[in-house]
Parts: structure tokens; C-alpha cells; sequence
């Protein structure tokens, strides 16, 4: 392809200059997140060994599975591969699945329609790159698909995913309204997914907060899904931001918004549950965080609501962290600093002691008693009687009258 | 005292005849119950040690305090006890509350009283006790007063403790019936401390479902508390029993109900608190039943609901089980071994797989599509293709046409 329609196709959607190279690598990169599928970890393997322009180029050269497995083990270093053999295969497979989608002209087009939308291309090592999603090794996108503001994407250094239930209860919008809210005051990010119930509530409870906020989708940047969050999205694209490792024209599949949830987990720092059913899509979501040893909550409802099964699940059976409000939900990513108390108690530590507790149960408020009476009553020595009344007394809950000792009244007080 | 007087007392509280060495144990026994409050640590070991008899003989005759903590150090054998000269410090201060309660004429009244409702008392030893409570090692209860039936005593082997707030909600209400109802049918006593709320709710949940269920409370038997679950408790004495280790005519304290609790804790083999505000009393008996290694549950609730956040507390705090059902309860004494299957997962293997998904997602309900299509809308090879559909049109999801592949319909099926 002619190096100025590269260059022209390239300043379409990047900030600044390319020169040529970098225009090859735009070029490649949107190429391959046409040819390859989400998650495509054969795609991610030999675009990392290669580079994305060399990968791809010897794609369209049509070079034979087995030199290129033998390309891959000369420079993979350290990096966990099949045998040689298996690899071979794999490589086979995947050239299989990709030269059926080879087309340069489609490739235009989505660049074109990038530009038209303003959707600017990420690629990785760029500054706004979020770094979480390179956690996903050969997984990790080839690329991101961006409509909205850089420093929404610098606040996800500090972020929480917030996913749940499309079909919410008005329990679970509540619980995404007050934990969006709450972690925004805390200076996190919310990221979601722009679905219909909790994450919809999520982004518009960070944004009337006015927040950042980050919503992945499973389709391009330039069709917005569900239709109906369109207006949600351009709010979201004016003051937080709106990604897709898919290119534009690209359509939202029941695979890519499985492989959307992985982005989600991997660009926030914890990932909160707020409210799924036994076998909702957001325990998929729950599924890559603890896959990537993100923090994982997940919020308690009623037993008796199907729409909390999946939380108490993910509880029960893949030890989330049970959190019940935003400041325990910022807990996740890091101690809070300014608690100073050590850890608490069943047997709170403020309160009476036992010794005290045992006065005031053989204590009246009407008649006065002594101590020879109260360690009867008590079963404890007069000794101890005597220690407790003193710390009672200096409390104010019990006083000496000329008869003996009484229990102050409450309204006496 | 007269050996007549101390027969005709063991006979009344004892089924069947004692000899004067029995006798003098029960005299002894309910006159330590008198003098010490329940889980007095020393006089758990002085009663140990010495036995019930010569322990209270001692303290009758004023033996000084070195010379009893000489003879506890004596035979104490590998019990963990403080220095010498703390142990004997102890002592004094024990003697101290004890012997202003000494009044022989009050153990007479109360084993009086006890013949009187018909309560037995139950020593360590009998066949009848309730093994779990020796758990409690120095903090063990020296005898227990019984109304009810012998067979609620050994359903206590195979017994749950169902606790919670008194001010328990519609939601906590409905959560002790279904608990209670649903443990019995899997075959469990039903343990809990007769207060309003829960524990009244699961009592009657067991009777109802004629299951096994115990009480125990925290002043004497002979006196139920609170009065308003009098008709309550006379049922549970008619197919259950109540339980107490104060004697008859005792009052219950608050001193009394947080030692109640860990005879509740104790007597079953685990405890679950079904609802509890942040600082409930039930939440001492999960701390009890914490401390005796039983295994401890909660179940969760609304956030936004005062009566869970302390369930919620032990979840999050104190490691407590997050259980949602009957079955969850009855799997915290044990799993379950009819079960079978192996640990379920996120990604449920019985669904379509990864390539079944893609290729379902490349398909069309109306127009019918060629491998070669599919392969490239999926991204897959058409190797892969071929063998995703085959399973797929095993299961009837697609079907071939002359044309190509198409989606069944849900109609069509």
C-alpha cells in the first residue's frame, strides 16, 4: 500500500505526525484486530515475537505455518510455549482463521469511520495505553479504539470496575447509584460496560458525581450498544471515555462481550459485583478479575432475591470479598491509612467490662445497696465490687448514697 | 447435713435412686451453681481438681487460699495454669466471692423448687449431658437444670444453633422459619435462646416441623423469660428441653445471657446467626462458637437493612460462612456427599463452547451462510467451523440447508 494514503489514513486517527514506520504500525495494528477475534492469543503471540507489521506482512505472504513456528521459538525467550510440534499446529489453525478475513479495503474503511467519529487509535506503549490490560499476556488487546478524553484514561491508574445484572432489581440500582457515588468521592474511576441495569446506573451515578468514567464495549466505537444508552454514551464520550479493541463497523457478539469483560477486570484495579443472577454474564467479568488477581467483591442482597444468587456465590464459592458499602469497596484496592485502631472486637473493647457488667446487673435504681450485697448478687468479691463501682461511678452510671450504692437512672443523667 | 435430707433432695431432681456419695455430688453440685457464676473459671478448676464434694467442703471450711493452690498445682497435671503466686492470688479472690454466697438453706430452696416443675439436674458424666459443653474446659458449666425430654438431649449430637437479633425484621422472621424448617428435614435439633425474634421464630419453625429443639436460658427453669414466650417454652418442655446451668429461682442478668450464649454455642455443632444489627448479642454467641473452632454462618442480607450489618461483620470480619439456605447450613457440620459432581465453575462447562459460541454468533436465524462465510465473520478456520457445527447440529441449534448453514429458530425446535 502506497506510504501516503498509510500516512493520511494514520493522522485520521492519531494525535500529531506519524512518520512512515509509526503509519505501518497504525496501518498493522488496525489490521489485525479485523483479521483476529478478541483474546485471539496465537494473534498476540506472533505480533509480539514479530511486531505487528512483520506479523502481519508474513500473513499476507502466505509464509508456511512451520517456518513461522520456528520464527516464534528463535525469539519467544522466556515466554511458556507448546512443543514444537503443537505450536506448529496452532500456528496452522490460526493462519486458517485469519486469511479468510484478509482484506485491506475493510481495513480503510474502519479508519475512515474512525476518523469520521473522532475515534483515535491506542496501540500499546502509547502514554494513554491503560497498562492493566497488558496483565493479559498474549491475550492483551492489539490495539484500543478510543472516543473521548485522555485524562479519563490516566484515571484509570486508580479505578473500579462496577458490573452486574442487566435485568436489576430496584435494590441493585440503588446499591450501583450509592457505590458509583461513593468510590467517585473517593477519587476512583468507574469503569463498566454500558449495559442496561447496573452498569448503565453505574456510569450516569459517576457522572452526575461529576467523576471519570470508562465504558468498554464488545462492538465498534461508532455504533453504540445498547442503542438505547446512546445518549448515556455521548455524555460518556464528552467527559470520560468510550474503548473497544474492535474496530469501527465491527458488531457486538455474544463472544466479543465475553471477551469485552476480560478488558474491564484488567484496566480497573478491583472488580465489585453489585447485583447477578446464579448464571449472570458478570460473573464471567468476576471470573477474569480473580483470573488476574484483581481484588474481587461482591455486594450481599436478600437470599430470597434471584438477582443476589450470583453475588452470594461468588462469596460462597470464589472467596469475593462481601462488601456492603463504597468505603469498604475502596478497601479492596488498599488499606485505608487513617483507621489508627487496631483490629476490632466481638467483644467490644469500649463498653462495660465484665466486672462492671455484673455490678450493674445486682444494682436498683430505687434501693441502695451494699457492698456486702452486691457481692452476693454478683458473685464477686467485695474486692472487685469496689474497683467496679469506682469506674462506674466516675462514669456517672452508678452512685453512693448515705444507704449504699444505686444505679443511676437514665433520665437522671 | 443429714445423709436422709441429702437423699430425699438427690430423689427429687435425679432419675432413680443416688447412694449418700451421689447424693452429696448433687447437693454439692447445685450449691457450686449457687456460689459461682456460670463460667467461673475458677471454680471450674477447683471442681476439677479437687472434685465437686471436697471443693465445696474446702471453701466451707475456710481452707486458706496457698494451701488450696498448693493442692490445685498438685494435681492439675498438664493443665495450663499461671504462676504460683498469681494461682493462689486467684484463689483468694475467688474465695472472696464465694463465701458471701454461702447459705445451704438457698441450695435447699432451689433443689426444692426444681422437684417442684419437675427439672432434673444433669451432671458431667451422665448419659444425658450434653458432651459438646466439656468444650469449655475450665469455663465448662458444673451441672445443668432440665425440663423436657431425654431424647432433645441426644438430638443435641446432631444439632445446629439458629441465633439472632430480638428486633428482627419481616425478612430475619421469614429466614429463622425456613432455617429451622429446613434443618429438621435434613435430620437436625434446632438449638437456640427462646428471646423474641429469631430465636422464637426458630423454636416454633422446629415444633411445627416436629422436629427436636432446645433451649437454654439464662435464669433458672423454673421461671421461663421472657414471660410472653411462656406458652412457647411449655411446648418446647413437652417435645424439646430447656436448659439452664443457674439453679431454680435464679434471675437472669445480663451477665447471665452473654454466659447463656456459650452454652448455645457449646451444645451444637455449629452456629449460624441469621440476623443481627452491628452490635447484637448474637453476634457474642458467633464469637463464642468462633473460639470453640464450630463452624460459624451468617446469611447476608440487604445492605441497606440495619438487621444484616452484622451479619455482614462476621463474613467480613471474622470469617464466618456466607450461607443463603438450609442446605448451605446443614453443609457447614459436614459436606455433603451425595453431591457428586466436582467444583463447579464460572464458566459453565455444560454450555456451548468457545467455538460453538463464535459460530452461533456468525449465524443468521434467516439467510442461510457458507462455511467459508462463517468462518470469516467468526474468525475462525473453516476446519474449526465445520467441526463447531457438527456438534451444533447434533444438539438441533443449526441446521444445513441447500444453500448453507442456518441458526435454528426457537420456534422450530
Amino acid at each position: 500500500m502506497e506510504a501516503a494514503l498509510l500516512r493520511e489514513l494514520a493522522q485520521g486517527v492519531r494525535a500529531g505526525d506519524a512518520d512512515d514506520a509509526g503509519a505501518a504500525e497504525v496501518f498493522a495494528r488496525s489490521a489485525w484486530s479485523l483479521v483476529s477475534e478478541p483474546g485471539d492469543g496465537m494473534a498476540g503471540l506472533l505480533v509480539g515475537c514479530l511486531g505487528a507489521v512483520p506479523a502481519l506482512e508474513a500473513v499476507i505472504a502466505r509464509r508456511p505455518a512451520d517456518m513461522l513456528a520456528r520464527e516464534i521459538l528463535s525469539v519467544a525467550g522466556d515466554v511458556a510455549l507448546p512443543e514444537p510440534a503443537d505450536l506448529e499446529e496452532q500456528v496452522r489453525h490460526a493462519l486458517e482463521r485469519w486469511r479468510p478475513r484478509l482484506a485491506s479495503a475493510e481495513v480503510v474503511t474502519a479508519l475512515r469511520q474512525a476518523r469520521r467519529v473522532t475515534a483515535r487509535l491506542l496501540i500499546p506503549g502509547d502514554p494513554e495505553w491503560p497498562e492493566g490490560v497488558d496483565d493479559l499476556g498474549p491475550h492483551a488487546p492489539l490495539a484500543l479504539w478510543c472516543r473521548g478524553e485522555d485524562r479519563a484514561l490516566a484515571a484509570l491508574g486508580r479505578s473500579i470496575a462496577l458490573v452486574g445484572a442487566r435485568a436489576a432489581s430496584g435494590y441493585g440500582e440503588h446499591l450501583a447509584m450509592e457505590a458509583s457515588a461513593g468510590l467517585v468521592d473517593r477519587g476512583f474511576a468507574i469503569v463498566s460496560g454500558a449495559a442496561y441495569g447496573i452498569d448503565g446506573m453505574a456510569h450516569r451515578a459517576a457522572l452526575a458525581s461529576r467523576g471519570s468514567t470508562v465504558a468498554f464495549l464488545a462492538g465498534g466505537v461508532d455504533r453504540f450498544y445498547p442503542a438505547a444508552h446512546d445518549a448515556l454514551l455521548t455524555r460518556i464520550v464528552e467527559s470520560g471515555a468510550v474503548l473497544s479493541e474492535l474496530p469501527c463497523g465491527a458488531a457486538p457478539t455474544k463472544w466479543r462481550f465475553l471477551q469485552r469483560n476480560r478488558l474491564i477486570a484488567a484496566a480497573s484495579q478491583a472488580t465489585v459485583v453489585l447485583e447477578a443472577g446464579w448464571r449472570s454474564g458478570s460473573l464471567n467479568t468476576a471470573g477474569h478479575a480473580a483470573a488476574l488477581g484483581r481484588p474481587l467483591g461482591a455486594v450481599p442482597g436478600p437470599v430470597t432475591s434471584p438477582t443476589s444468587a450470583g453475588c452470594h456465590r461468588l462469596i460462597r464459592e470464589y472467596q469475593a470479598e462481601c462488601v456492603t458499602n463504597a468505603a469498604e469497596m475502596a478497601e479492596l484496592v488498599g488499606p485505608v491509612m487513617d483507621a489508627g485502631a487496631g483490629q476490632p472486637t466481638l467483644f467490644d473493647a469500649s463498653g462495660p467490662t465484665s466486672d462492671q457488667v455484673r455490678v450493674l446487673d445486682a444494682l436498683s435504681t430505687r434501693s441502695s445497696r451494699s457492698i456486702k450485697d452486691i457481692a452476693a448478687r454478683s458473685g464477686m468479691s467485695p474486692f472487685a465490687v469496689r474497683g467496679a463501682l469506682g469506674a462506674l461511678e466516675l462514669e456517672g452510671t452508678v452512685a453512693e448514697r448515705a444507704t449504699g450504692w444505686v444505679r443511676a437512672s437514665r433520665t437522671s443523667r
